[in-house]
Parts: structure tokens; sequence; C-alpha cells
């Protein structure tokens, strides 16, 4: 499916706000953790571009458009310029990181399944793809800043099942030809809502039977 | 070389039961770590599929097929299923999880240098392709469960060096035109006891020269 | 642009002691782990290889050169066994280990602008490629060998910033026509130079503003 220019607009809107969202997630991290300004702006990249190259290297479209379309750089970097200058104090960044992280959670889920269709995938293989979009740039942080993925960890809100169901929205709209730049952007946000009503409210998923909390 | 049908069907079943032997160690570590069933669903499947999916972008047969082929996806989503509601208590799962990994190693050696084979790669790269499936989804696992990778910890025994055998006798078994459905099967089993004498006697490795036990 | 052969030479040498620079940096620190001979030689490889199997897959030219050219591995290997017999003791690996990472760094940040250069990428592209080529092979390193990627720690001297000047360097020397084996190799060692005067004089990157140093 050829996407109409108008989609195309708003894919890239939808990608550059992603890799910007997860940018400060990373730079609010490294800031965290008290990296340099060098060590903020790698990680501002790492996070921002690192599911869309995950999901490029995967379709096999390489280079991953993340080094050739300069815009995402431009967006990374100047993120993380802003957290550099501007920022809450450590103990305030729980929230501004995870409402960041679950913006980029939202917009990369719907954007990797648009793309992974763009490439002939069907709706399964695309909504798997648009799911490593969405959590492999928040593991990719979470590696390299020194902590298990947010996505394994039991002390979490759900965050791959927004990302899931983001994605698999996504696939079935594309699949019945009812994507368009309105339905994208409702599977986004309700992929973001979804997320941020998990935070709120402490929505869990279930443990492994017979596991108490403990180890 | 063209593998005759009977390959590619022994070849299909080594991967799949390779997947879910990878897929079990990686979720009885989940359960072991305390994650909920979604980690549990998401180690399960990056531990079944990640060393593969190494092969498969280093190959540049992508997407990799464990995107495509819907099978792996349903045995790694369906071994998570069983581990969630069947596993044994974490001071136990030490046994198990060492014994599904080293069935997942002997088996992804072989594969993954059949099908490095197959995309026209020489007996010395599709060994060292073949070790890199195999101990690829071990490594992904130990990283994601926020451990050593245990290819690389002093207090372990041998690993690499029971799927690097095992590749090498593949690939010299396809060099001399003597790989057969038998053959295949007998150097995955090869890997695998050879990984299993190691874990019940004991073999390591020895370390750098003039270097005592502690640091 | 076609490199000449007196180029093409020259940047085989350079790739060549750049892998057996990180090569001894993986095998230093797994040493100082503790590590068996077999993990030494797998942390060696994975430093000498990673930034350039990255660099390869991001590029599409796959299966990476590591695996084919057998000349990688060979250094690599080579490397790992002359550190296995020869190496300093732990209390004094770090100076050892920084020189060799000091001067992957610099060989990398070039080749791996002038192979992106080569496959068709412009200078701002080149640039990043290059330096994802160089700080790869020692973030894997890092990553495998459970330590914080010393390209984002903050109580490190700048790391990153070397390798970004001479990648930028070699993207304009290509851009204007200039890159020769000796302007290149003068890249290299200015990118070798700062990033050990940096060492040297402990420069480091500021940090965010308004963050003191402990958290």
């Amino acid at each position: 499916m050829d996407l109409s220019q108008a989609s195309q607009v708003a894919y890239d809107v939808l990608e550059l706000v992603g890799t910007a969202a997860f940018a400060a997630s990373g730079a609010l991290l490294a800031v965290r953790r008290g990296y340099d300004v060098v060590g903020i702006t790698v990680l501002a990249c790492a996070t921002g571009f690192g599911g869309g190259m995950a999901r490029d290297v995967l379709l096999g479209d390489v280079p991953p458009v993340a080094f050739t379309d300069l815009r995402y750089l431009a967006v990374a970097v100047a993120t993380a310029a802003v957290i550099v200058v501007w920022h809450p104090p450590p103990v305030l960044t729980r929230y501004p990181l995870n409402f960041a992280d679950a913006i980029g959670l939202g917009l990369f889920c719907v954007t990797g399944a648009v793309k992974a269709w763009q490439f002939g995938l069907g709706p399964v293989p695309a909504t798997l793809l648009g799911l490593t979009t969405a959590i492999g740039g928040g593991m990719i942080r979470d590696i390299l800043g020194g902590r298990s993925p947010s996505v394994l960890r039991d002390d979490e809100e759900i965050y791959a099942v927004p990302a899931l169901l983001g994605a698999a929205t996504t696939a079935v709209l594309l699949y019945l030809d009812l994507f368009t730049v309105v339905t994208g952007t409702l599977a986004a946000l309700g992929a973001i809502g979804l997320r941020l009503l998990a935070l709120r409210f402490r929505w869990r998923a279930p443990r492994a039977r017979g596991r108490p909390s403990a180890e």
C-alpha cells in the first residue's frame, strides 16, 4: 500500500516527535546518572534512533534512515541540548522520563508497523516489528544506562502491552485499508494513553503461577 | 548446495526445537528473576529468536525468518506459557535452565552453519556464523536478564567450545558433501552431549597464565 | 570515489591494526575480570570486530567483512593468545587497556568514515558511521564485560569527541578529494593523540547545567 502524501507527512511528524520524546527520555536518564554532555548526547541519540535503527536493519532498509535523513540527528541533538540546560532535578525526573518514554512508545509502535507494512510484511509480522521498534529504543537506553530494561522489570507497570496493542491496531487498520492520518494518530494516542493510565493506576501484569513477590 | 527436502524438514525441526529450548531457558531465567508474564514472554522470545535473528541480519536474510515464519513466534510464546504455569521453584531451576540451554546451543550451532553454507559462505565463515547463532541467544538473554553472559563467566564450564566444535563439524560435513539428516543430528547431539558432560564433570577452560583465582 | 590501490592497502593495514588494538583491549579487560581463555578470545573478537560488524550491518555490506576476510579473525585470535601468555598484572592493566583502546578508536573512526563514503553516503552520515564504528567495539566490550560503556561514564575523559573529530576530518578530506594514505593516517593519529592527551591531562566534558558532581 502506498501511503498518500498527507499520510507520509503525518508519518514523518510522528517519527520525529517520537525521536524527540525518546531522546528526551535518554537524556533525562543520562542527567540522572550524572553523565557529561557527550554522554547525554550519545544516550539521547541511541535512545531516539535505537528502535528505528533496529527496525530498519531488520527490514533491510540500510543505511537506516536515522543516518541518512539528518532531521533525526538534528532533533535528537537539539533535544539533548535542551535537557542539558533545562531539566528537573534528579529526584523529580521520574515522571518526565516516564512521560517522554510513553510518547515515544506510542508513536513508534505505529510508525514501525506502518514501515513494515510498506515493506510488504503481513499483519502479524508488521505488529511484531512495530513492537520491536517501540520497545527497542528504551531497551538500548536502559542497557547502556546500566539498568534492567523497564520492559522486563517486575516492579514496573505494563509497558509492552500498550505497544503491542498499538502496533496490532495499526496493522489491522492497514489490512482493512482504514489507515489514515486520523486513525493512525488515534492508534498512537491510544497506546500512549494506555501506558499513562497503567502508570497512574499501577496496572501490572501477573507473575508466573506460584511465585510470591520476593526471591 | 541445495539441501534435499528431507534435510529441509529436519532443518526446520531442529530450528523449532532449538527455539523452544532457548525460549524455555529465557523464560526460566525470567521466572527466577520474578518478572511478570509479559517479561517472561519477551525474554523467551528474545532468547529463542535472538541468535537466529543475529545470524539472519549478518547474512542479509531480512526480515529475519523469526518475523515472517510465524511458527517461531508460536513455539516461543507457547513455551513461555508452559513455563508460566509449570516451572520448578527458583532454587531448582539451575539444572533445567542449563539443560534447555545446552539443547538450544547444540541445535543452533548446526542450523546456523547450514544456513550460512546455503548463503554461499565457506567452511570457516560458516563455522563462525554457527557459533554466533548458538551463543547469541544466550548472550542476549543474559544481558537482558542482567547477568554476565555465561559464555564469558570464569565460574562456568566450557560453553563456546561445544558450539564451535558442532559448527565446525557441520561445516566439514557440508564441505565433504556428507551432511545428511543423520550426520547433522549427530553433530547437534555431539555438541549437546559435550556441553552436558562439561557441566557434569566441571570441565573448565584454563585461565590466562599467571592469574590466580581471585582478583 | 574509488580509492587507489595504495589507499586500499593503507585501509587494510589501518583496519587490521585497529582490530588488534581493540582485541587487545577486550582481552585485557577479560584477563582483569579473571575470564578463562575462551572468554578472553570471545571478548577479544567481539571488541575487535564489533564496531566494524555494526558498520557493515548498517551499510548493508553483509556478511560483514570480519566473517569473510579471515585476516580479521586471525589477528584477533593471535592478539588474544599473546595477552593470555603475556600481560601486565591486573593492577597495571589500566594504562595498556586505555592505550590499545585509543589506537583502535582513532583508526576505526577513519576507516568507518571511508567505508561509508565508498558506499555512497554523504559527509555527515559518513561522519556518524565513522563515530559508530569507533565507539561500537568498546561499547560492546564494556556491556559484555559488565561495566558501563566508558563513552558514557561521567568519571571518564572525553572519548567520543576525538572519534567524532577524526571521522569528520576524514569525511571533509574525502569530500574535498584530499584523502590520501598520508592525510588519512594523520587524521587517525590526530584522533589517537587527542584521546591520549585527554587521558593525560584529564580533559573532561562538562556536565549538565546545575548538576553538582555526586548524585
